[in-house]
């Protein structure tokens, strides 16, 4: 049995323009590392964090890997000691599943190191209790796509249905991450609780295209339908100059853009690596020109989720 | 050239349980015959309706199938006079998409009576219009269906944007139409003009999942997205049985049941002809014991469209 394991899982995109809640897809980069290690006795410790400034808790019964493994742990009556080590290698509060990240790598990291007592895909629950703790509430759209790779629709909750969609190999995703900070809670406050039927409609017909598309591989599908009438209209106003972000995306070739989960970042889908890279310059230059330091990611979509580094 | 065409065009389901306005199927039985006939001269005539009960007016300029014919032949900008005659071979304001299917036979024949100067998608717009005479509205969940075959996503009206979605083999449709009427305005004003954005969500979650369902072949999963918590729930008061109705279907083995179209008839999904009928058996039991006569119709998904029969 191994005594260590280092572990990468990857950024995530929720939501995907029109599928608020129930879709979200992985990157290639950014992501985050963990690196447990078997201690002799009990209880779990979080030894290091890099790259956050300090901002998240050394506590592991308040850290979203410390949770996430206490609650593996416990469902397999296991009363293992555990170092944590966190490197994270992703912006906090961007909107790329910074917690969902740090959680799948934990939980896949334990489970590895424990000898697999459990499958991939029977982890998530457990990442979601680690998303419980960062964000307020369990959701799955970030940590779901984090943990089993690709596009992943959440179909529903209650009890929970977790489905993969097959998605076309060309797909390769921008992401622009403004130097800003939306609070996921903030983000999500603003939203209306009622919404007019009509729009309603408008919204399903693109979430079932979208779908359509990914499986059709019809990147032109994809594109007309990554289109948000409501949700979209009204976090836009929290990020600078997202408007014009869009419109440069889509004029240097993507197939469509949209927010990240809450935001701030920015995606978008395109169909071969060049046009990703273009409409990442382009991009990046509104942010230039606002002044407004940002970070460029493009990668092909994850197929693969969490990697074992070491 | 011949002379003249016989035409029959199937009955369709929309929605399709959580696809409300954006998705319909059509099946192979009930449906609709136009028989045309070229002749000399110019303008439109009804010579004979059967199976209406006198419902259905006689002018060409009020008709369904007369005003579908009369856009396709401005359209092309032709003066050739058709005579028209209209088999009803399914119930009129049932929920099957009545006037669809006779819209959708009426263009289908005489574009292939003037040698097909369109292709079969492009005559979609012209058996909209015959729709917009018959319920108010250019609604394309029934016709669309009824023209293409299979099921078909309308991902927007605004450019119209018709989608195939490819289903499985061996999908049967089971549909029972009690002997009562509802009107489609009726059932459309009563639906609530907003509605919470929580729904919604697990709307469109069911939505994707229907959708991932039938192009994975995933019957399971079809099943379990058949669920409505919009428009159901509402309209469900104006069908009496209906929830005993889908009990019972999903008790005999069906994927799932919900209201065809704005009712009153009942559909449900089956991945056999045997649990499909034996659904419809079923379903019946319920409108007997109400004293509610009713139809029972059990055919597989039709792919083809419409059909020229002589």
């Amino acid at each position: 049995m191994k005594e260590s394991i280092k572990v990468f899982a990857p950024a995530t995109v929720a939501n995907v323009a029109c599928g608020f809640d129930i879709l979200g897809f992985a990157v290639e980069n950014p992501g985050d590392e963990v690196i447990l290690k078997l201690k002799p006795g009990s209880g779990i410790k979080i030894t290091k964090i890099t790259g956050d400034e300090g901002r998240l808790s050394r506590d592991a019964e308040k850290n979203t890997v410390g949770v996430s493994i206490s609650n593996f742990l416990k469902h397999i009556d296991s009363k293992q000691g555990i170092e944590i080590s966190l490197n994270k290698k992703m912006p906090l509060g961007s909107g790329l599943g910074s917690s969902a990240a740090s959680a799948v790598a934990g939980v896949f990291a334990v489970n590895q190191l424990l000898g697999m007592p459990m499958s991939q895909e029977d982890l998530l629950p457990f990442a979601m209790e680690g998303e419980r703790i960062a964000c307020g509430s369990a959701h799955a759209d970030n940590v779901a796509p984090s943990l089993l790779g690709g596009f992943v629709l959440i179909r529903s909750y209650d009890p929970l249905d977790i489905i993969r969609i097959p998605t076309p190999k060309n797909l390769y995703c921008t992401i622009i991450h403004p130097q800003i900070e939306v609070q996921t809670r903030d983000a999500r406050e603003i939203l209306k609780k009622q919404i007019l039927l009509k729009d309603a409609v408008i919204q399903w017909g693109n979430v079932a295209g979208l779908i359509a598309g990914l499986m059709k591989s019809d990147y032109e599908l994809i594109g007309r339908s990554m289109h948000d009438v409501i949700v979209e209209p009204i976090r836009a106003i929290l990020i600078p100059g997202f408007e014009d972000v869009k419109r440069n995306a889509k004029e240097a070739g993507a197939l469509g853009c949209g927010i990240s989960g809450s935001g701030p970042s920015i995606f978008a889908l395109s169909k071969d690596e060049k046009t990703a890279k273009k409409a990442g310059e382009k991009m990046k230059e509104i942010f230039a020109d606002l002044k407004i330091g940002s970070d460029l990611y493009v990668s092909k979509i994850n197929n693969s989720g969490p990697q074992i580094l070491d």
